[in-house]
């Protein structure tokens, strides 16, 4: 049975009780939320018995990063990518998704299965495509038997682009970047090729049934999602995330968990629609959103520039947020810009808490400011997203640690710190500062 | 005469026509705005005469974006102020504060001035400060002198906290991290020993007189800004704010030009509303936000989390956005540092002005999308805030010249480029694939 069946029938799981834990939250709440399929616990059997610590992913629950690391072609290997997904682990990402498309793709995602505590996403067809020396032979069952073997090693969620069809594909012909998704354009090609329509969406009910065994949740994917600000909110996008809602149905009736995927490249003041259609559309189904990247001019930092995209999604109801890196649009990613990604997403994120007022979610930030007013810089630093970097960049001028107790920084000096004047200032009683306004008044009169 | 004098008179100056030029708007739009107070061309004359270009900020104008520089007492110099100056322009910044506290203040500033084709800015009770042994024997004639001093030397514009009133101190007391601006803290401290108001506020037409004669804008600072999200939206924050539309008005009465400051620290969702209230209680005078930060557990990280709540403001109306580096809470910024706050602060400013849909705001982004479609690396590159950095980035993997037309990076290698799939794809006609789609459909029924 799966956690979402459990949860229909009123059972409260162990994994449930893990994540309600976790979150602050009931238990019973979580089995509802899970129920109801607003949440999704990705706990693949075979990862559980493993050391999989359950992760819950909806809106009820604080708004999750993914990490996607994975090699490619050009560069990386097994060890390179077990670096990155301590780098993604140790800086906090909530998931590691394992995009490798390159030499030794079982190998690399057995082991990541192994070694991480945190669910791992994948993407079943890239490596459907390395098998094969020509995708277009690629039959229907090719991708049923790869998800069977890939949910045979633990895989908790996979992303399948089982939304694109035939129909929507001329949709996309006057885009200026057609179709961006691998997975989708991949997918395009082989359904214009055929003639036939995607083998993911006839063969729907007979991926579920593997999913089930497995438990292993629906990352529907949004093969069709916007690749530049132009393209955003597209007739494209939407006919295929009508479809989306249409899938989620037809898989919770299976008794599936689903998350539904979502853009890409969407202009700020489109974000919010953009979140509320597909919460309607897809019933409420978790939305896995890929930054979004508000503007498109910013290679090299599209970490910072997708990062302000998914504080706003995460905001307006998006679960979870897939990070991008520096490199996006560049390569590949290595350890380093793993760790610039997971914190410019936990950043995100954390906004998202915030603004959304969900339970204890501005606590750490409380705690740190107050350690800020009282001069305790090593609390300060404990406190952060990232202490290490936190540490780095104060001592760079002040290393030595009797400043780890003065009362000012390099930023401004002693004779400027308006923390220390606060401190002077407050030596006043409330009261007497009070009178004292009163008088410079009515004297002014 | 100042800008907003001749504007009012009808008069369309040529730093006018140069700021509409700059922005695609007409000339006397640009006029209307300035005689009405919404837009600010800071142009001290002195400057003007030497290589200044005019720049305009103001709601009808792309969103502006300052780098703050200068020195501490604890480290930097001129020669490597010089250095950050032209970092900050090289990558974009708009207008540059001088905030130097350190030793060398003068020769800082004037160097600075001679050397900016931007608009300089200052807040002069630093070197009031700076002057004297004890700064609680500060002089109301200290300051006047002092603003006329740094106008003489062409500061465009100057930070002035006159709103700060003794009776909002105590207002204050409460906070986590009470007042946290520099210039804030030391009028609080003084107007408490002195047991007088602000002398800011009470010379504050004398100062104008003074800001008229060279066309110094006025920039009121907001010295009880919130310094963590716990004090954000406060009694403090909302109490001089009122004073800064009392201010606002005062100073238009003499023909001076104003900005208002703004915060600071403010979690997401409280964003729109300041800046929804600010330019009512400020009558549409200008607003210029430093960040906000939307979360404070980010030290090292700052320029990202503070970039977030500057992209929100921009797009609810802010018209300048004060950049915040990495190294903010921690450090002095290096000429490194300004680099990475100045073009995360692009980012913000951009997505701002696509999100308000400003004339030609997303051409950019466009053509950059275009090339990207087309494999054109080079073109890519030129196209990004940051070419150095993109190239730089990509050539990591792939340096050499040939990969600059190859269809693929690293990210994906050629297998896997959705974009050179979509090229196969499109070999078919749009009738065809039109005509596929419904012959699929059709035999599926």
């Amino acid at each position: 049975m799966t956690q979402i069946e459990r949860a229909r029938k009123g059972e409260v799981t162990p994994e449930m009780e893990f994540v309600a834990a976790r979150e602050l939250l009931a238990p019973e709440l979580i089995r509802d939320e899970v129920a109801a399929g607003r949440m999704v616990i990705p706990a693949n059997k075979v990862h559980l018995a493993k050391n999989l610590e359950p992760m819950g992913i909806g809106i009820a629950a604080k708004c999750k990063i993914n990490a996607n690391i994975g090699n490619s072609a050009v560069t990386s290997d097994a060890g390179e990518e077990l670096d990155k997904l301590h780098a993604a682990v140790h800086y906090g990402a909530d998931t590691v998704m394992d995009l490798s498309t390159g030499a030794g793709i079982d190998e690399i995602r057995q082991t990541l299965v192994d070694a991480s505590p945190v669910p791992i996403g994948t993407v079943p067809i890239y490596q459907v495509v390395q098998n094969l020396n020509e995708f277009l032979d690629m039959k229907p069952q090719d991708m049923l038997d790869m998800v069977e073997h890939q949910a045979k090693q633990g895989v908790d969620y996979m992303t399948l682009h089982a939304g694109v069809l035939i129909e929507h594909l001329s949709l996309t012909m006057n885009r200026i970047t057609g179709i961006v998704s691998r997975g989708g354009s991949l997918l395009a090609q082989w359904m214009m090729h055929h003639r036939q329509q995607n083998p993911l969406y006839t063969h729907f009910e007979d991926l579920c049934d593997i999913m089930y065994q497995y438990d292993v949740t629906w990352s529907i994917g949004d093969g069709l999602r916007p690749g530049c600000l132009a393209d955003a909110s597209d007739k494209a996008q939407f006919a295929e995330l009508d479809t989306l809602g249409e899938l989620t149905k037809r898989a919770w009736a299976k008794n599936n968990q689903v998350m539904i995927e979502g853009p890409g490249h969407v202009p700020m003041d489109q974000i919010p629609m953009n979140m509320e259609r597909q919460i309607e559309v897809c019933h409420g189904a978790p939305f896995y959103v890929l930054g979004p990247l508000v503007i498109d001019i910013s290679p090299g930092y599209d970490h910072i520039s997708s990062a302000i995209g998914a504080a706003i999604a995460g905001q307006h109801g998006a679960s979870m947020l897939c990070y991008v890196t520096p490199k996006e649009h560049l390569g590949l990613p290595d350890a380093k810009d793993v760790r610039e990604g997971v914190i410019a997403y936990k950043i995100a994120a954390h906004a998202a808490d915030v603004a959304r007022h969900r339970p204890g979610a501005r606590d750490r930030d409380d705690e740190l400011s107050k350690a800020r007013y009282e001069f305790d810089w090593n609390r300060q630093f404990e406190l952060s997203l990232d202490p290490e970097r936190a540490r780095e960049m104060h001592d760079e001028t002040l290393p030595q640690e009797t400043f780890k107790s003065a009362k000012f920084c390099s930023m401004c000096g002693p004779k400027f710190c308006s923390m220390r004047i606060n401190e002077d200032m407050r030596k006043m009683a409330p009261e007497e500062l009070t009178e004292l306004a009163s008088s410079v008044a009515e004297a002014a009169k």
